[in-house]
This record gives C-alpha cells, sequence and structure tokens, in this order.
C-alpha cells in the first residue's frame, strides 16, 4: 500500500526530508495536500488530517506520515521508520542510532537555519523582525553553520568505510538529509555557504553524489521537487547573507 | 558495567532529560563532569572527551552517554536507547516510536523555552539581547508554550489506557521528560505556566505523579539533582514572565 505523505504542499520544507527518503526508496507515495482539493488535498485538508487521522496518536505539526495503520508524526521520527524498512539505515542497532543522532544533529541547524529569518516568533511577519533577524543571521552564518558543517565533514573523514558516505559503504538517511541541508543553506545563504563548504570538501562532494544518484537526479527534475521559496524554511532574503 | 554521562556540570539543561531516566530505572552511572578535575571530571575534560571519547562517532555537543563501546549523543537519541534497555519504552515497534515522537516534540518545546532568553545567539549575554527576548518570550507564554502542553493533554485524554500515563499503561521516558518540561516552565515563566496549566490538569497530575516516585522523588531530593539556575535551558527572569 502506498505512503501517505502529509506537509505543506507549497514549501519543502520538513518535508522534504521524507520526500527524499521516499524517493531515494523508490517507494510509492501520495504527497496528500499536493493532490487538488476535490481529491482530498489543500491546506484545508491538510490541517484537519492532522487531528483527524490519529485521534490517540495525533501529530503535533506537519509533516506527518501514513504507512497502513501507523501514523508518525516528526520528520526525525518518520527517517527513523523509513530507514528500517527501506535499508535507509544499518540493521544493527549501534549503527541504526548513529545514523539517527545525525539526523537529530541536522534537524537542530535546519531549526537554526529557520531562525534566522523569524527569530521572535512565527506568527509574525519577516519584516517585523528583521532587526533582530539580521544579527540571529550573522551569528549563524559565522559562528553555527560553520560549525554544523565541519561536524559534518568531520564525521565523513572519520568514517572507517571511507568518505562517500557518512555512515557506513551505502546510502543513509543521513546521507540524504545532509544533501538537503546543504541544497538548503546554499539556497538562503549562498556567500556563506560557499566560503563554509571550501573547508568541507568531503561534504560537498557527498551532496553532488547525492544529486547524481538516479532516483534522486531524475526527482529534482521533476515537477515533484517544488522550488525554494520565501515561504519555506530556507529563505534567501540577500539582507541575511554575507 | 556503569554507564557515563557527559554534561555541563552545573546545569540541569538537556542532560537532566538524561539523568531522570537513568534514575527512573535504577541504573548505575557517573555523571562525570560532576566529579572533581583530579578525578577527570569539570568542563575542561567534558569538552576534551566530547572529541576524544568517540573519534568515529562524534557528538555535536553533550550530553553524551557511554554505554560500553557505544557513545550516543542527542538527548532523544540517547533516550531511545535507555528506552529499549531498561523497559522506559513499549517493546514494539508502534509504540517505541509514538514514545519518541512526543520526545521529539518536548525537545521542540525545549529549543523553544531556551530560546525566549537567547533569540539571536548563544553567543552573547540575555542582557545583550534582551529586547528580542521580551518579545519572543511574550510569543512563547501566549502561543507556542500552550499549544505545546495542550497537546500533552490531549495525548493524555486519547490514551486508550487512561490519563496515568503519556503512553499505555506505565512509565516511559515521555512521562518523565514531560515532567522535567514542565518543572522548568514553572521555574521560567511561574505566572504563565501555571495559568497554562489550569487548562491541562490531566498534565498537572501526571507531574505531579511522576514528581512521587519513588526513584524520582528520592533523586529531587538529593544533591544528584542540581537547582535550576540562570545558565540553564530554563531561566527566571521575572520581566519574560506575564
Amino acid at each position: 500500500m502506498a505512503y501517505e505523505l502529509h506537509y505543506w504542499p507549497t514549501i519543502q520544507g520538513r518535508g522534504e526530508f521524507v520526500r527524499l527518503a521516499l524517493e531515494e526508496a523508490g517507494a510509492e507515495y501520495r504527497d496528500v495536500a499536493r493532490d487538488p482539493e476535490a481529491s482530498g488535498g489543500g491546506e484545508a485538508a491538510l490541517m484537519r488530517d492532522l487531528s483527524r487521522l490519529s485521534p490517540v496518536h495525533p501529530p503535533f505539526a506537519p509533516p506527518f506520515l501514513v504507512d497502513g495503520d501507523l501514523v508518525i508524526g516528526q520528520t526525525s521520527a518518520i527517517l527513523l521508520h523509513l530507514g528500517r524498512r527501506h535499508g535507509l539505515s544499518p540493521a544493527d542497532e549501534p549503527g541504526e542510532l548513529w545514523t539517527h543522532q545525525i539526523q537529530l544533529t541536522i534537524a537542530d541547524a535546519v531549526v537554526e537555519a529557520h531562525d534566522t529569518h523569524h527569530p521572535i516568533s512565527v506568527n509574525l511577519y519577516y519584516e517585523d523582525q528583521k532587526e533582530a533577524a539580521l544579527k540571529r543571521a550573522e551569528d549563524f552564518r559565522t559562528s553555527r553553520m560553520p560549525k554544523f558543517l565541519d561536524w559534518l565533514e568531520r564525521v565523513l573523514e572519520g568514517n572507517p568505510q571511507g568518505s562517500h558516505h557518512i555512515v557506513g559503504g551505502g546510502v543513509t538517511y543521513a546521507d540524504l538529509s545532509a544533501f538537503q541541508l546543504v541544497e538548503g543553506l546554499r539556497y538562503a545563504f549562498p556567500k556563506a555557504t560557499e566560503r563554509a563548504l571550501e573547508k568541507t570538501p568531503r561534504l560537498a562532494a557527498l551532496c553532488a553524489a547525492v544529486a547524481d544518484r538516479p532516483r534522486i537526479a531524475a526527482y529534482l527534475k521533476s515537477p515533484r521537487r517544488i522550488a525554494f521559496n520565501e515561504d519555506g524554511i530556507f529563505r534567501r532574503y540577500e539582507e541575511l547573507d554575507g
């Protein structure tokens, strides 16, 4: 049975980490909210499904994934599940935990990237928190972003099975999520990110390799891949880069 | 063999979620950085161990847990592991995932609580970002905090096995983490939190019950429990409450 992914229909956002895993797995899935409203899609349906689909295990927010009877919220929990189902994480417990630990660290970086344009409140427009955003973005570019990317580089460098993958000798959702993080940073902070990536050549090479994987390459060219835009997590505001 | 917990020695912080699980499990553990420097404790040792203990699987930041050969970073990954080892999460996969999903949502709330006093940068003092902090704290108190607590209340209400626990009919790390979140909020935002808890009686009752569990009660009275203070995640600045 096909998976159902429920996420905002007009942005990559956190849902994109799930989409990439589903695409790499070659899994059949329906990106529900992107369907026409007449077929149960749209944002109103998304919010309705959020509380209706699983009254006993209600997700706190999109994305959530429906896999038969299971309704799973939280991007990292969804990836834990998909990693098991599709061999996108090692089958042994330490390997699975390590992959998950990397995902959780990437998720932390994603929150911080988001908060560069919304440091005060998700309920306010960017324009209404721009002063704080300028300061937070500067701190992110100069301190936090390099710290996260350097850590990923160090992990790649230390992988006993080589630097072609973050975990072990094959693709895991950690590779896909690192790719998506870097893609997002490149969109939002093109100057700062290219500068940071000069110091993390293994990570830059990994991202290029992920983009070249046949299923990912096909996905990126397809209409299923939503373009980055200023409603998502990674937003390009020239004044926040530097 | 005893666990080793590595975390900042003077705050509850994220390490506290791990401490509570270890205490409830009755597990033997060493809170390494709290040992005297002569015995390998202190902050300098903590940062040294962060990169030295596991060059292949380096944690990004404290807390990290050493369990024999395993070195695990990220609070939620540590709890996933301890949950399995000590029956602090259901043994079945859907139950384990659900418990983890709750933990990840609580972890999101913890980040947002932290950012009320540090909305711009962890590298600046509170006093240097106080203006932004006042705004972010107001948004957190009036919008985000109630949203998180209401969700936990709804989950408790919907638990088919009753509202005494968040997951199933027994204690899990989700109960312990919810307790710690509420304790922290009560410390940081006493007025706003009591107001929110009036609308979440099941959650308030759960927190009281967790505090009464024999091992947790003994821990809370012991010197192992560090008092809340203004270096931690939950800080009391009167101007941020209301």
